[in-house]
Protein backbone atom coordinates (compact mmCIF):
# COMPACT_ATOMS: atom_id res chain seq x y z
CA UNK A 1 0.00 0.00 0.00
CA UNK A 2 1.38 3.33 -0.99
CA UNK A 3 -0.08 5.68 1.79
CA UNK A 4 -1.22 7.91 -1.35
CA UNK A 5 -5.16 7.86 -0.41
CA UNK A 6 -4.40 8.99 2.70
CA UNK A 7 -2.73 12.23 1.08
CA UNK A 8 -5.44 12.76 -1.54
CA UNK A 9 -8.82 11.70 0.39
CA UNK A 10 -11.10 14.30 1.00
CA UNK A 11 -12.15 14.56 4.42
CA UNK A 12 -15.86 15.33 5.05
CA UNK A 13 -16.22 19.04 5.41
CA UNK A 14 -13.06 19.88 5.54
CA UNK A 15 -11.81 20.28 1.98
CA UNK A 16 -11.55 23.64 -0.05
CA UNK A 17 -10.37 23.15 -3.85
CA UNK A 18 -8.19 26.67 -3.61
CA UNK A 19 -5.91 24.84 -0.78
CA UNK A 20 -4.79 22.40 -3.11
CA UNK A 21 -2.56 23.21 -5.81
CA UNK A 22 -3.10 21.68 -9.26
CA UNK A 23 0.64 21.65 -9.95
CA UNK A 24 1.80 20.07 -6.65
CA UNK A 25 2.78 16.02 -6.77
CA UNK A 26 1.61 14.99 -3.23
CA UNK A 27 3.19 11.59 -2.19
CA UNK A 28 6.08 11.52 -4.70
CA UNK A 29 9.32 9.84 -3.36
CA UNK A 30 11.91 12.29 -2.53
CA UNK A 31 14.12 13.28 -5.17
CA UNK A 32 16.96 10.57 -4.44
CA UNK A 33 14.52 7.95 -5.14
CA UNK A 34 13.00 9.46 -8.77
CA UNK A 35 16.43 9.79 -9.94
CA UNK A 36 16.35 13.98 -10.24
CA UNK A 37 13.31 12.67 -13.05
CA UNK A 38 10.03 12.47 -11.45
CA UNK A 39 8.63 12.75 -14.95
CA UNK A 40 10.36 9.49 -16.17
CA UNK A 41 10.10 7.80 -12.92
CA UNK A 42 6.39 8.20 -12.60
CA UNK A 43 5.96 6.87 -16.45
CA UNK A 44 7.75 3.51 -15.38
CA UNK A 45 6.03 3.19 -12.37
CA UNK A 46 2.78 3.39 -14.49
CA UNK A 47 4.43 0.40 -16.63
CA UNK A 48 4.85 -1.67 -13.45
CA UNK A 49 1.67 -0.89 -12.40
CA UNK A 50 -0.10 -1.59 -15.26
CA UNK A 51 1.28 -4.93 -14.91
CA UNK A 52 0.03 -5.39 -11.74
CA UNK A 53 -3.16 -4.17 -12.82
CA UNK A 54 -3.74 -6.53 -15.37
CA UNK A 55 -2.84 -9.35 -13.17
CA UNK A 56 -5.30 -7.80 -10.63
CA UNK A 57 -8.20 -7.68 -13.62
CA UNK A 58 -7.90 -10.89 -14.50
CA UNK A 59 -8.04 -12.76 -10.94
CA UNK A 60 -11.27 -10.35 -9.97
CA UNK A 61 -12.43 -11.84 -13.13
CA UNK A 62 -11.94 -15.25 -12.48
CA UNK A 63 -12.75 -15.21 -9.03
CA UNK A 64 -16.11 -14.04 -10.03
CA UNK A 65 -16.72 -17.15 -13.12
CA UNK A 66 -19.74 -19.08 -12.31
CA UNK A 67 -21.11 -16.63 -9.69
CA UNK A 68 -18.34 -16.45 -7.44
CA UNK A 69 -18.92 -13.30 -5.99
CA UNK A 70 -20.44 -10.04 -6.82
CA UNK A 71 -16.90 -7.95 -6.81
CA UNK A 72 -16.57 -5.27 -8.91
CA UNK A 73 -14.36 -2.05 -9.33
CA UNK A 74 -15.29 1.29 -10.35
CA UNK A 75 -12.92 4.21 -11.38
CA UNK A 76 -15.28 7.25 -11.14
CA UNK A 77 -13.39 10.52 -12.96
CA UNK A 78 -14.72 13.75 -12.67
CA UNK A 79 -13.14 17.00 -13.84
CA UNK A 80 -13.77 20.39 -14.88
CA UNK A 81 -13.17 20.60 -18.90
CA UNK A 82 -9.74 19.76 -20.01
CA UNK A 83 -9.22 18.22 -17.34
CA UNK A 84 -7.36 15.09 -18.69
CA UNK A 85 -10.69 12.37 -18.49
CA UNK A 86 -9.78 10.76 -21.83
CA UNK A 87 -6.07 10.71 -21.40
CA UNK A 88 -6.10 9.29 -17.73
CA UNK A 89 -8.94 6.50 -18.75
CA UNK A 90 -6.63 5.17 -21.63
CA UNK A 91 -3.16 5.58 -19.58
CA UNK A 92 -4.37 3.77 -16.82
CA UNK A 93 -6.62 0.96 -18.33
CA UNK A 94 -3.28 0.03 -21.01
CA UNK A 95 -2.77 -2.94 -19.29
CA UNK A 96 -6.21 -4.47 -19.28
CA UNK A 97 -8.25 -6.89 -21.33
CA UNK A 98 -11.30 -4.85 -22.67
CA UNK A 99 -12.90 -8.27 -21.94
CA UNK A 100 -13.24 -7.23 -18.14
CA UNK A 101 -13.69 -3.72 -18.69
CA UNK A 102 -17.26 -2.05 -18.79
CA UNK A 103 -16.27 2.22 -19.45
CA UNK A 104 -19.48 4.57 -20.47
CA UNK A 105 -19.37 8.07 -20.45
CA UNK A 106 -22.05 10.34 -19.32
CA UNK A 107 -23.40 13.27 -21.45
CA UNK A 108 -26.45 14.82 -20.82
CA UNK A 109 -29.31 12.59 -20.35
CA UNK A 110 -31.07 11.77 -23.51
CA UNK A 111 -34.88 11.82 -23.96
CA UNK A 112 -35.37 8.16 -22.30
CA UNK A 113 -32.81 8.54 -19.44
CA UNK A 114 -34.75 12.02 -18.64
CA UNK A 115 -38.17 10.13 -18.13
CA UNK A 116 -35.78 8.32 -15.43
CA UNK A 117 -34.30 9.17 -12.02
CA UNK A 118 -31.19 10.90 -12.31
CA UNK A 119 -29.79 7.42 -10.89
CA UNK A 120 -31.28 4.83 -13.36
CA UNK A 121 -28.67 5.39 -16.00
CA UNK A 122 -26.02 5.16 -13.68
CA UNK A 123 -27.10 1.22 -12.31
CA UNK A 124 -27.43 0.05 -15.87
CA UNK A 125 -23.73 1.45 -16.32
CA UNK A 126 -22.00 -0.56 -13.32
CA UNK A 127 -19.65 -3.09 -13.59
CA UNK A 128 -20.76 -6.80 -13.88
CA UNK A 129 -19.64 -8.84 -11.33
CA UNK A 130 -15.76 -9.68 -11.97
CA UNK A 131 -15.74 -6.36 -13.92
CA UNK A 132 -13.82 -3.42 -14.34
CA UNK A 133 -15.92 -0.80 -15.05
CA UNK A 134 -14.92 3.27 -15.73
CA UNK A 135 -16.86 6.17 -15.29
CA UNK A 136 -16.53 9.12 -17.47
CA UNK A 137 -18.16 11.66 -15.57
CA UNK A 138 -21.31 10.35 -13.31
CA UNK A 139 -24.04 10.61 -11.08
CA UNK A 140 -22.04 13.71 -9.94
CA UNK A 141 -23.00 15.71 -13.10
CA UNK A 142 -26.48 15.48 -11.67
CA UNK A 143 -24.91 18.25 -8.62
CA UNK A 144 -22.06 19.66 -10.57
CA UNK A 145 -23.93 21.32 -13.72
CA UNK A 146 -27.55 20.43 -12.69
CA UNK A 147 -26.45 22.70 -10.00
CA UNK A 148 -24.77 25.59 -11.72
CA UNK A 149 -27.25 25.65 -14.91
CA UNK A 150 -30.27 25.59 -12.31
CA UNK A 151 -31.57 22.80 -14.34
CA UNK A 152 -33.57 21.61 -11.50
CA UNK A 153 -35.06 23.34 -8.91
CA UNK A 154 -32.51 23.92 -5.06
CA UNK A 155 -35.18 21.65 -3.65
CA UNK A 156 -34.85 18.78 -6.16
CA UNK A 157 -30.64 18.83 -6.32
CA UNK A 158 -29.91 19.29 -2.83
CA UNK A 159 -31.41 16.18 -1.92
CA UNK A 160 -29.19 13.92 -4.28
CA UNK A 161 -25.82 14.37 -2.03
CA UNK A 162 -28.08 12.09 0.57
CA UNK A 163 -29.60 10.01 -2.53
CA UNK A 164 -26.21 9.63 -4.00
CA UNK A 165 -24.87 8.10 -0.49
CA UNK A 166 -27.76 5.80 0.24
CA UNK A 167 -26.79 4.62 -3.84
CA UNK A 168 -23.56 4.19 -3.29
CA UNK A 169 -23.86 2.76 0.50
CA UNK A 170 -25.97 -0.31 -0.79
CA UNK A 171 -23.50 -0.90 -3.59
CA UNK A 172 -20.69 -1.08 -2.40
CA UNK A 173 -22.19 -2.97 0.55
CA UNK A 174 -22.93 -5.46 -2.35
CA UNK A 175 -19.37 -5.85 -3.40
CA UNK A 176 -18.86 -2.68 -5.19
CA UNK A 177 -15.09 -1.06 -4.59
CA UNK A 178 -15.68 3.02 -5.83
CA UNK A 179 -12.46 5.06 -6.91
CA UNK A 180 -13.79 8.50 -6.95
CA UNK A 181 -11.53 10.56 -8.61
CA UNK A 182 -11.99 14.83 -9.23
CA UNK A 183 -9.12 15.64 -11.12
CA UNK A 184 -7.72 18.85 -10.44
CA UNK A 185 -6.71 21.57 -12.91
CA UNK A 186 -6.17 25.49 -12.57
CA UNK A 187 -7.97 27.63 -14.61
CA UNK A 188 -4.58 28.63 -16.21
CA UNK A 189 -4.14 25.40 -17.26
CA UNK A 190 -7.26 24.70 -18.46
CA UNK A 191 -6.65 27.85 -21.04
CA UNK A 192 -3.33 26.23 -21.89
CA UNK A 193 -5.31 23.26 -23.45
CA UNK A 194 -8.20 24.61 -24.85
CA UNK A 195 -5.98 26.64 -26.87
CA UNK A 196 -3.95 23.59 -27.75
CA UNK A 197 -7.42 21.91 -28.75
CA UNK A 198 -8.34 25.04 -31.35
CA UNK A 199 -4.93 24.62 -32.45
CA UNK A 200 -4.66 21.25 -33.38
CA UNK A 201 -7.44 20.42 -36.21
CA UNK A 202 -6.76 16.65 -34.91
CA UNK A 203 -8.30 17.82 -31.92
CA UNK A 204 -11.33 20.04 -32.73
CA UNK A 205 -13.91 17.49 -32.50
CA UNK A 206 -13.27 17.81 -28.48
CA UNK A 207 -14.17 21.37 -28.58
CA UNK A 208 -17.41 22.72 -27.96
CA UNK A 209 -17.94 26.76 -28.39
CA UNK A 210 -20.23 26.02 -24.83
CA UNK A 211 -16.69 25.08 -23.31
CA UNK A 212 -16.37 29.05 -22.78
CA UNK A 213 -19.50 29.42 -21.34
CA UNK A 214 -18.92 26.92 -18.74
CA UNK A 215 -15.45 27.95 -18.25
CA UNK A 216 -16.62 31.41 -17.01
CA UNK A 217 -18.59 29.94 -14.55
CA UNK A 218 -15.55 28.60 -13.13
CA UNK A 219 -15.55 29.76 -9.35
CA UNK A 220 -19.64 28.39 -9.59
CA UNK A 221 -18.66 24.91 -10.65
CA UNK A 222 -15.21 25.02 -7.49
CA UNK A 223 -18.20 25.79 -5.20
CA UNK A 224 -20.12 22.76 -6.48
CA UNK A 225 -17.73 20.39 -6.69
CA UNK A 226 -16.17 21.44 -2.86
CA UNK A 227 -19.90 20.62 -1.87
CA UNK A 228 -20.06 17.08 -3.56
CA UNK A 229 -16.43 16.45 -2.04
CA UNK A 230 -17.33 17.26 0.53
CA UNK A 231 -20.94 15.87 1.29
CA UNK A 232 -20.47 12.37 -0.55
CA UNK A 233 -16.83 11.31 0.72
CA UNK A 234 -17.73 8.55 2.79
CA UNK A 235 -15.75 5.88 4.38
CA UNK A 236 -17.63 3.63 2.05
CA UNK A 237 -16.53 5.41 -1.04
CA UNK A 238 -14.11 8.04 -0.34
CA UNK A 239 -13.17 11.00 -2.99
CA UNK A 240 -9.87 11.46 -4.11
CA UNK A 241 -8.52 14.93 -5.23
CA UNK A 242 -5.72 14.17 -7.64
CA UNK A 243 -3.76 17.70 -8.60
CA UNK A 244 -3.83 16.72 -12.26
CA UNK A 245 -2.15 19.99 -14.15
CA UNK A 246 0.75 17.77 -14.33
CA UNK A 247 -0.17 14.94 -16.92
CA UNK A 248 2.65 12.29 -15.44
CA UNK A 249 1.50 13.20 -11.80
CA UNK A 250 -2.03 12.98 -12.40
CA UNK A 251 -1.58 8.82 -14.30
CA UNK A 252 0.78 7.90 -11.47
CA UNK A 253 -1.87 9.08 -8.69
CA UNK A 254 -4.98 7.65 -10.45
CA UNK A 255 -2.61 4.24 -11.37
CA UNK A 256 -1.62 4.21 -7.71
CA UNK A 257 -5.09 4.85 -6.30
CA UNK A 258 -6.38 1.60 -8.68
CA UNK A 259 -3.70 -0.46 -7.39
CA UNK A 260 -4.22 0.28 -3.71
CA UNK A 261 -7.64 -0.70 -3.86
CA UNK A 262 -7.35 -3.62 -6.14
CA UNK A 263 -4.44 -5.07 -3.03
CA UNK A 264 -7.30 -4.04 -0.42
CA UNK A 265 -9.72 -6.54 -2.69
CA UNK A 266 -7.03 -9.09 -3.56
CA UNK A 267 -8.99 -11.09 -5.65
CA UNK A 268 -8.08 -14.80 -5.99
CA UNK A 269 -8.71 -17.80 -8.24
CA UNK A 270 -11.20 -19.47 -7.65
CA UNK A 271 -10.74 -23.19 -6.53
CA UNK A 272 -10.93 -25.70 -9.31
CA UNK A 273 -13.86 -27.82 -9.31
CA UNK A 274 -11.82 -30.47 -10.76
CA UNK A 275 -8.68 -32.72 -10.02
CA UNK A 276 -5.85 -31.47 -12.15
CA UNK A 277 -3.96 -34.83 -12.27
CA UNK A 278 -6.59 -36.97 -13.32
CA UNK A 279 -7.33 -34.74 -15.99
CA UNK A 280 -3.97 -34.46 -17.30
CA UNK A 281 -4.22 -38.13 -17.55
CA UNK A 282 -7.27 -38.32 -19.15
CA UNK A 283 -5.64 -36.07 -21.69
CA UNK A 284 -2.65 -38.21 -22.33
CA UNK A 285 -4.61 -41.31 -22.22
CA UNK A 286 -6.86 -39.76 -25.37
CA UNK A 287 -5.93 -38.91 -28.80
CA UNK B 1 -2.33 -2.02 -47.52
CA UNK B 2 -0.64 -5.32 -46.83
CA UNK B 3 -1.99 -7.94 -49.44
CA UNK B 4 -2.46 -9.92 -46.03
CA UNK B 5 -6.28 -10.34 -46.62
CA UNK B 6 -6.18 -11.69 -50.35
CA UNK B 7 -3.94 -14.51 -48.51
CA UNK B 8 -6.07 -15.41 -46.03
CA UNK B 9 -9.67 -15.05 -47.62
CA UNK B 10 -11.81 -17.93 -47.73
CA UNK B 11 -13.40 -18.56 -50.73
CA UNK B 12 -16.59 -19.42 -50.88
CA UNK B 13 -16.33 -23.49 -51.24
CA UNK B 14 -13.02 -23.95 -51.74
CA UNK B 15 -11.14 -23.95 -48.61
CA UNK B 16 -10.85 -27.32 -46.61
CA UNK B 17 -9.25 -26.76 -42.74
CA UNK B 18 -6.68 -29.61 -43.83
CA UNK B 19 -5.03 -27.98 -46.41
CA UNK B 20 -4.43 -24.84 -43.87
CA UNK B 21 -0.65 -25.43 -41.89
CA UNK B 22 -1.69 -24.21 -38.34
CA UNK B 23 2.41 -23.52 -37.73
CA UNK B 24 2.43 -21.58 -41.14
CA UNK B 25 3.26 -17.91 -41.49
CA UNK B 26 1.47 -16.92 -45.24
CA UNK B 27 2.63 -12.95 -45.31
CA UNK B 28 5.48 -12.56 -43.55
CA UNK B 29 8.38 -10.57 -45.25
CA UNK B 30 11.04 -12.98 -46.26
CA UNK B 31 14.28 -13.61 -44.18
CA UNK B 32 16.10 -10.18 -45.02
CA UNK B 33 12.97 -7.67 -44.19
CA UNK B 34 12.54 -9.69 -40.70
CA UNK B 35 16.32 -10.27 -39.69
CA UNK B 36 16.49 -13.49 -39.10
CA UNK B 37 13.83 -12.88 -36.19
CA UNK B 38 10.35 -13.23 -37.56
CA UNK B 39 8.65 -13.07 -34.16
CA UNK B 40 10.92 -10.40 -32.86
CA UNK B 41 9.89 -8.70 -36.19
CA UNK B 42 6.29 -8.88 -35.66
CA UNK B 43 5.64 -7.88 -32.42
CA UNK B 44 7.75 -4.77 -33.19
CA UNK B 45 5.10 -4.46 -36.72
CA UNK B 46 2.61 -5.18 -33.54
CA UNK B 47 3.34 -2.33 -31.76
CA UNK B 48 3.87 -0.06 -34.62
CA UNK B 49 0.39 -0.92 -35.69
CA UNK B 50 -1.34 -0.48 -31.99
CA UNK B 51 -0.18 3.13 -32.47
CA UNK B 52 -2.14 3.27 -36.23
CA UNK B 53 -5.20 1.41 -34.82
CA UNK B 54 -5.02 4.07 -31.23
CA UNK B 55 -5.62 6.89 -34.00
CA UNK B 56 -7.63 5.18 -36.20
CA UNK B 57 -10.24 4.35 -33.47
CA UNK B 58 -10.06 7.97 -31.93
CA UNK B 59 -10.81 8.93 -36.03
CA UNK B 60 -13.98 6.74 -36.23
CA UNK B 61 -15.19 7.87 -33.09
CA UNK B 62 -14.98 11.70 -33.67
CA UNK B 63 -16.61 10.66 -37.08
CA UNK B 64 -19.60 9.34 -35.41
CA UNK B 65 -19.80 12.26 -32.98
CA UNK B 66 -22.88 13.72 -33.03
CA UNK B 67 -24.43 11.38 -35.15
CA UNK B 68 -22.09 11.77 -38.14
CA UNK B 69 -21.82 8.72 -39.27
CA UNK B 70 -22.95 4.81 -38.51
CA UNK B 71 -19.41 3.72 -39.21
CA UNK B 72 -18.58 0.80 -36.51
CA UNK B 73 -15.97 -1.92 -36.39
CA UNK B 74 -16.50 -5.35 -35.20
CA UNK B 75 -13.39 -7.92 -35.19
CA UNK B 76 -15.56 -11.85 -34.58
CA UNK B 77 -13.38 -14.54 -33.49
CA UNK B 78 -13.86 -17.91 -33.47
CA UNK B 79 -11.65 -20.89 -32.45
CA UNK B 80 -11.57 -24.03 -30.78
CA UNK B 81 -10.76 -23.71 -26.87
CA UNK B 82 -7.34 -22.74 -26.38
CA UNK B 83 -7.22 -21.05 -29.73
CA UNK B 84 -6.02 -18.07 -28.40
CA UNK B 85 -9.14 -15.41 -28.43
CA UNK B 86 -8.82 -13.90 -24.82
CA UNK B 87 -4.58 -13.49 -26.10
CA UNK B 88 -5.69 -11.97 -29.40
CA UNK B 89 -7.72 -9.86 -27.91
CA UNK B 90 -5.90 -8.44 -25.38
CA UNK B 91 -2.72 -8.18 -27.70
CA UNK B 92 -4.65 -6.18 -30.78
CA UNK B 93 -6.56 -4.10 -29.00
CA UNK B 94 -3.53 -2.85 -26.50
CA UNK B 95 -2.93 0.53 -28.20
CA UNK B 96 -6.90 1.25 -27.90
CA UNK B 97 -9.09 3.13 -25.80
CA UNK B 98 -11.99 1.74 -23.73
CA UNK B 99 -14.33 4.04 -24.01
CA UNK B 100 -14.70 3.34 -27.90
CA UNK B 101 -14.86 -0.55 -27.38
CA UNK B 102 -17.34 -2.65 -26.92
CA UNK B 103 -16.02 -6.36 -25.70
CA UNK B 104 -18.50 -8.97 -25.50
CA UNK B 105 -18.13 -12.64 -24.93
CA UNK B 106 -20.94 -15.34 -25.83
CA UNK B 107 -21.11 -18.06 -23.89
CA UNK B 108 -24.41 -20.59 -23.71
CA UNK B 109 -27.47 -18.56 -24.25
CA UNK B 110 -29.10 -17.66 -20.67
CA UNK B 111 -32.52 -18.12 -19.99
CA UNK B 112 -33.68 -15.00 -21.81
CA UNK B 113 -31.72 -15.24 -24.44
CA UNK B 114 -33.00 -18.62 -25.21
CA UNK B 115 -36.40 -17.01 -25.33
CA UNK B 116 -35.10 -15.31 -28.31
CA UNK B 117 -34.01 -16.00 -31.99
CA UNK B 118 -30.20 -16.76 -32.08
CA UNK B 119 -29.64 -12.81 -33.50
CA UNK B 120 -31.04 -11.26 -30.78
CA UNK B 121 -28.45 -11.21 -28.24
CA UNK B 122 -26.31 -10.70 -31.23
CA UNK B 123 -27.56 -7.28 -32.59
CA UNK B 124 -27.59 -6.10 -28.84
CA UNK B 125 -24.28 -6.85 -28.56
CA UNK B 126 -22.78 -4.51 -31.72
CA UNK B 127 -20.80 -2.00 -31.25
CA UNK B 128 -22.92 2.00 -31.21
CA UNK B 129 -21.39 4.19 -33.81
CA UNK B 130 -17.74 5.21 -33.87
CA UNK B 131 -16.96 2.28 -31.84
CA UNK B 132 -14.83 -0.75 -32.00
CA UNK B 133 -16.54 -4.12 -31.08
CA UNK B 134 -14.95 -7.70 -30.42
CA UNK B 135 -16.79 -10.59 -30.38
CA UNK B 136 -14.81 -13.62 -28.64
CA UNK B 137 -17.45 -16.45 -30.19
CA UNK B 138 -19.87 -15.08 -31.85
CA UNK B 139 -23.05 -16.28 -33.61
CA UNK B 140 -21.62 -18.82 -35.58
CA UNK B 141 -21.89 -21.09 -32.24
CA UNK B 142 -25.22 -21.50 -33.29
CA UNK B 143 -23.92 -23.48 -36.61
CA UNK B 144 -20.82 -24.94 -34.38
CA UNK B 145 -21.53 -25.92 -31.01
CA UNK B 146 -25.14 -26.43 -31.45
CA UNK B 147 -24.99 -28.40 -34.78
CA UNK B 148 -22.09 -31.15 -33.56
CA UNK B 149 -24.15 -31.47 -30.01
CA UNK B 150 -27.45 -31.87 -32.18
CA UNK B 151 -28.94 -28.54 -29.92
CA UNK B 152 -31.72 -27.68 -32.44
CA UNK B 153 -32.66 -30.32 -35.19
CA UNK B 154 -30.86 -29.89 -38.17
CA UNK B 155 -33.53 -27.96 -39.76
CA UNK B 156 -33.31 -24.83 -37.73
CA UNK B 157 -29.57 -24.83 -38.38
CA UNK B 158 -29.36 -25.24 -41.51
CA UNK B 159 -31.46 -22.26 -42.42
CA UNK B 160 -29.10 -20.05 -40.28
CA UNK B 161 -26.31 -19.92 -42.84
CA UNK B 162 -28.49 -17.79 -44.75
CA UNK B 163 -29.75 -16.06 -41.73
CA UNK B 164 -26.38 -14.89 -41.27
CA UNK B 165 -25.42 -13.59 -44.18
CA UNK B 166 -28.78 -12.23 -44.66
CA UNK B 167 -28.37 -10.64 -40.59
CA UNK B 168 -24.43 -9.60 -41.41
CA UNK B 169 -25.43 -7.94 -45.24
CA UNK B 170 -28.13 -5.99 -43.34
CA UNK B 171 -25.68 -4.83 -41.10
CA UNK B 172 -22.72 -3.83 -43.34
CA UNK B 173 -25.05 -2.01 -45.25
CA UNK B 174 -25.52 0.20 -42.37
CA UNK B 175 -21.85 0.99 -41.52
CA UNK B 176 -20.76 -1.72 -39.92
CA UNK B 177 -17.40 -3.22 -40.96
CA UNK B 178 -16.99 -7.12 -39.85
CA UNK B 179 -13.80 -8.41 -39.52
CA UNK B 180 -14.52 -12.23 -39.11
CA UNK B 181 -11.31 -14.62 -37.74
CA UNK B 182 -10.88 -18.43 -37.52
CA UNK B 183 -7.95 -18.69 -35.15
CA UNK B 184 -6.79 -22.04 -36.64
CA UNK B 185 -5.05 -24.44 -34.00
CA UNK B 186 -3.37 -27.89 -34.61
CA UNK B 187 -4.41 -30.88 -32.17
CA UNK B 188 -1.75 -31.40 -31.24
CA UNK B 189 -1.12 -27.67 -30.10
CA UNK B 190 -4.31 -27.91 -28.50
CA UNK B 191 -2.97 -30.34 -26.22
CA UNK B 192 0.30 -28.62 -25.61
CA UNK B 193 -2.08 -25.34 -24.12
CA UNK B 194 -4.16 -27.53 -22.42
CA UNK B 195 -1.48 -29.17 -20.50
CA UNK B 196 0.17 -25.79 -19.98
CA UNK B 197 -3.34 -24.82 -18.35
CA UNK B 198 -3.51 -28.12 -15.98
CA UNK B 199 0.11 -27.48 -14.81
CA UNK B 200 -0.21 -23.84 -14.09
CA UNK B 201 -2.81 -23.12 -11.13
CA UNK B 202 -3.50 -19.42 -12.00
CA UNK B 203 -4.71 -21.06 -15.09
CA UNK B 204 -7.17 -23.38 -13.30
CA UNK B 205 -10.22 -20.94 -14.09
CA UNK B 206 -9.80 -21.35 -17.55
CA UNK B 207 -10.21 -24.96 -17.75
CA UNK B 208 -13.40 -26.85 -18.03
CA UNK B 209 -13.41 -30.90 -17.85
CA UNK B 210 -16.19 -30.46 -20.88
CA UNK B 211 -12.81 -28.88 -22.74
CA UNK B 212 -11.93 -33.65 -23.27
CA UNK B 213 -15.17 -34.10 -24.78
CA UNK B 214 -15.23 -31.35 -26.96
CA UNK B 215 -11.83 -32.20 -27.95
CA UNK B 216 -12.80 -36.02 -28.93
CA UNK B 217 -15.19 -34.07 -31.13
CA UNK B 218 -12.21 -32.41 -32.86
CA UNK B 219 -13.36 -33.52 -36.27
CA UNK B 220 -16.72 -33.12 -36.15
CA UNK B 221 -16.00 -29.38 -34.84
CA UNK B 222 -13.14 -28.83 -38.56
CA UNK B 223 -16.30 -30.13 -40.58
CA UNK B 224 -18.83 -27.52 -39.11
CA UNK B 225 -16.26 -24.78 -38.97
CA UNK B 226 -15.71 -25.06 -42.81
CA UNK B 227 -19.12 -25.14 -44.22
CA UNK B 228 -19.21 -22.08 -41.60
CA UNK B 229 -16.58 -20.70 -43.48
CA UNK B 230 -17.56 -21.28 -47.32
CA UNK B 231 -21.24 -20.63 -47.05
CA UNK B 232 -20.75 -17.43 -44.65
CA UNK B 233 -17.54 -16.03 -46.31
CA UNK B 234 -19.20 -13.03 -48.20
CA UNK B 235 -17.87 -10.31 -50.37
CA UNK B 236 -19.79 -8.04 -47.71
CA UNK B 237 -18.51 -10.02 -45.01
CA UNK B 238 -15.60 -12.48 -45.69
CA UNK B 239 -14.07 -14.48 -43.27
CA UNK B 240 -10.01 -15.11 -42.33
CA UNK B 241 -8.83 -18.29 -41.66
CA UNK B 242 -5.39 -17.33 -39.72
CA UNK B 243 -3.05 -20.36 -38.71
CA UNK B 244 -2.69 -19.78 -34.89
CA UNK B 245 -0.13 -22.17 -33.69
CA UNK B 246 2.72 -19.87 -33.55
CA UNK B 247 1.32 -16.84 -31.33
CA UNK B 248 3.29 -14.04 -32.50
CA UNK B 249 2.01 -14.57 -36.18
CA UNK B 250 -1.74 -14.51 -35.03
CA UNK B 251 -1.15 -11.71 -33.49
CA UNK B 252 0.44 -9.95 -36.27
CA UNK B 253 -2.02 -11.05 -38.97
CA UNK B 254 -5.24 -10.07 -37.19
CA UNK B 255 -3.42 -6.52 -36.15
CA UNK B 256 -2.29 -6.28 -39.89
CA UNK B 257 -6.67 -7.32 -40.70
CA UNK B 258 -7.61 -5.08 -37.96
CA UNK B 259 -5.44 -2.23 -39.82
CA UNK B 260 -6.45 -2.64 -43.40
CA UNK B 261 -9.85 -2.81 -42.67
CA UNK B 262 -9.64 0.98 -40.71
CA UNK B 263 -7.18 1.52 -43.96
CA UNK B 264 -10.22 1.10 -45.81
CA UNK B 265 -12.51 3.10 -44.23
CA UNK B 266 -10.05 5.61 -43.71
CA UNK B 267 -12.74 7.69 -40.36
CA UNK B 268 -11.60 11.22 -40.73
CA UNK B 269 -12.30 14.16 -38.23
CA UNK B 270 -15.36 15.58 -38.54
CA UNK B 271 -15.35 19.47 -40.28
CA UNK B 272 -15.57 22.01 -37.29
CA UNK B 273 -18.81 24.03 -36.72
CA UNK B 274 -17.08 26.99 -35.52
CA UNK B 275 -14.32 29.13 -36.17
CA UNK B 276 -11.50 28.20 -34.28
CA UNK B 277 -9.58 31.52 -34.70
CA UNK B 278 -12.58 33.66 -33.30
CA UNK B 279 -12.89 31.04 -30.94
CA UNK B 280 -9.46 31.57 -29.75
CA UNK B 281 -9.80 35.41 -29.62
CA UNK B 282 -12.81 34.79 -27.00
CA UNK B 283 -10.68 32.81 -25.23
CA UNK B 284 -8.20 34.95 -24.94
CA UNK B 285 -9.84 38.13 -24.17
CA UNK B 286 -11.54 36.01 -21.13
CA UNK B 287 -10.56 35.67 -18.03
Amino acid sequence: MSGLRELLMVRPGGTRLADIDPRSTPGLPGKRVVGGDPKRWSQTQVAEMSEELNTYQERLFASAKEGGTNRRVLLVLQAMDCGGKDGTVRNVTQGMSPAGMKAVSFGPPDEQERRHDFLWRIRRGLPPAGHVGVFNRSHYEDVLIVRVHNLTSEDVWAQRYEQINAFEAEETADGLTMVKVMLHISKEEQKKRLLARLDDPSKHWKYNPGDLAERARWEDYQRAYEDALNRCSTTAAPWYVVPADRKWYRNWAVATLLRDAFADINPQYPEPDFDAAAERAKLLAAE
